[in-house]
């Protein structure tokens, strides 16, 4: 990645900046409720002081109707290329289940299937196996396969059929084809190294060794008698917030996998409680330490993905109702935002541009009296790519220097 | 440089463009003036009459956040991509000296500084001498160094320590390492060259004699007995208006900066009073000789970096009061904008997108009733690379083709 502009004009400061993220907070005007969001119906009366002076406008998380995965819509918001920038599945996966991936770790989606007499594969998901006798079988074969060769192997369990797997050791790579034909009426294929790179070989070695002795370690179990694996990724590594940025930056966030790309972006992730309150109590104590807070907030995206207008609400009420603690500790820049939208009609992520508040000593004024969707689009920010978000932070922390003279 | 969509498609035409440009003029609204801005606060009748039959829009100058120098941001203005086309520090210092730089010229900041007897730099800014001793020191050393070996040596005296040296000769180049340690307790390095190139070697041992000789000169002085150079660059080359856009284009800037950024972009450098009635009317005498016009106005700029708001509110009515002599010219396309903002509360440049009005036959009529920040978020032109304005106004000129059938 050749360094960015705004990389090369980062400057030192002391400054402190807050990005709040609503996970999937952007929605649309909702028919059954005369046509408001959920921004717009909540009863939000710190929000409602507040942004008046502030700058509103919205962000776009890849592209003019891409719908992002968490982990695009948080890179960008960390100011990385969503395009650019690809974080491997079995990796997400593994940050997700909560592993803390070390460099040099290559992860793999994991789960169980049902193979005939023969090793052909006749169900692709062990008939949907519940979650507990998942964690039953992942044990089972934790215990029979700590080890293969000098590397150390780290099962944990998913939902249903589902597990990760990670394996630990010296010259691994992540460029090694699924373990898994995708399709029933198949042999469990090998894994190939797809470089001619040494740690591709070995990689698939120790996959190839790890799929035959589960199928050995389960013969009898039915109906999930073997495994399958997919999509291996070694942890990536790219330039943090403090390389980048000169930010020491702290991630506030309740759930793994936005813990995990936080990480990844050489946040330091530290110990938080449930609610938003917790979270901006959290960001207090640590004030002194860090000069970025990423403060994740899961409700609003899990509402939206229920479909649940009412839950959003509340949501966006409780942030509220908590936000004069966060206010209390001033920072010079507050942003809140999302990662994406995911609007209570379309009960999941949606490609919808994001509504984006921006408050800081220069940040403008733009008068507009509520903080939502349809004044958002009259914002002075306009629309821009979330990518960008960072450099427009940083201008507003006073952390960017002049391009030219 | 490859030429861009605009350049393949330009067409000749009769028609005529103005750009008026007033420096900074983007702003913020002021929380002292009942939040309003200076645009808003300014009796512009003139702009006022002018607006609703305008097309209103915003243009950001290098990307979201970055805050331009002068020099990107003109550039920009006149079309070509601030980040691809990069004027080198020592030309933007001898442009803004008024130095009239010549095709393979070779440019430097300099300054004077304190060294020890062993040559170690004590003080690199010799105790910030006063501007008249600088004028004395420089006036020195160029009647003691005219020239070396084929080069003529031009010096130019700057505020304080600085001063601006330009090597004219045969065979030169820009890609030669800084004279200057950038630090005390140093010796001054030697200039290296940075390239293979045969002008490098050459203008890196003009350098290196000069700065010795220069030390020679000044070494009874007190206390700036040594030169620091650094920054070379020689005057760029790229294509200019008339190849570009098939304009012939003036400038009428009282500014040596503005002038010879203008230049560098192929304009004819026109003779100009300092008031908006001096600019309009010496673009009124030069009117059937050329059909772009670029008026630059300083004063706003200068404004917003005093926090002058009252001085900013001034020079907009200035411009508004002489604007009917500009109307009577009857430009067939009439643009007002700015390089960059230089908002009053930051009193200096700054990232924030420039209000930008259009009027011209086919500009569309956004019937808002005044020209300003607020208003300009709600025209028709949206927000835009500034780079892409002169796409716009040459379109509004008929002095675009279709582009495919």
């Amino acid at each position: 990645m050749i360094p960015s502009l705004v990389e090369s004009l980062a400057i030192e400061n002391t400054t402190r900046i807050v990005l709040l993220v609503l996970d999937g907070l952007g929605d649309l005007p909702n028919p059954d409720r005369e046509w408001l969001s959920p921004l717009e119906a909540a009863r939000t009366p710190n929000f409602d002081a507040l942004a008046p002076r502030c700058a509103l406008g919205r962000i776009l998380p890849v592209a003019q109707g891409i719908t992002p995965g968490s982990g695009p819509g948080h890179l960008a918001l960390f100011g990385y290329d969503p395009l650019e920038t690809v974080v491997g599945r079995g990796v997400l996966e593994a940050i997700g289940a909560d592993f803390e991936l070390q460099p040099g770790d290559v992860a793999a989606r994991a789960n169980f299937c049902t193979v005939d007499g023969a090793g052909v594969i006749t169900d692709r998901r062990a008939g949907r196996i519940p979650s507990e006798e998942c964690a039953r079988l992942v044990a089972r074969l934790q215990a029979a396969l700590p080890r293969i060769e000098d590397v150390e192997i780290l099962l944990r369990p998913g939902k249903g059929h589902r597990f990760v797997a990670v394996l630990r050791g010296p010259g691994l790579a992540g460029e090694v084809s699924d373990a898994d034909p995708h399709k029933e009426g198949k042999k469990v294929p090998s894994a190939v190294p797809l470089t001619t790179e040494a740690g591709a070989a070995k990689t698939a070695r120790i996959v190839n060794t790890l799929v035959a002795r589960a199928a050995e370690v389960l013969k009898e179990e039915r109906p999930a008698n073997a495994a399958l694996m997919r999509g291996f990724s070694a942890r990536p590594h790219f330039p943090g917030f403090r390389e980048r940025f000169k930010l020491r930056a702290a991630a506030l966030a309740a759930y793994p996998m936005y813990r995990g790309v936080a990480q990844l972006a050489g946040m330091a992730v530290l110990p938080v409680g449930d609610t938003p309150g917790d979270a901006f109590a959290a960001a207090g104590k640590a004030w002194n330490d860090h000069d970025f807070f990423f403060i994740h907030i899961k409700g609003t995206d899990q509402a939206g993905e229920d479909g649940d207008f009412d839950a959003k609400v509340a949501t966006i009420e409780a942030v509220d109702q908590a936000l004069p603690a966060l206010l209390a500790l001033r920072p010079d820049v507050l942003c809140v935002s999302g990662d994406h939208s995911t609007p209570v009609p379309v009960k999941q992520h949606s490609w919808h541009p994001v509504p984006t508040l921006v408050h800081a000593p220069f940040c403008g004024a733009d008068r507009l009296p509520r903080f939502h969707e349809r004044n958002a689009r009259a914002g002075s920010l306009g629309v821009f790519p979330s990518k960008d978000l960072m450099a427009v932070l940083m201008a507003n922390a006073g952390r960017l220097d002049k391009y030219g003279a």
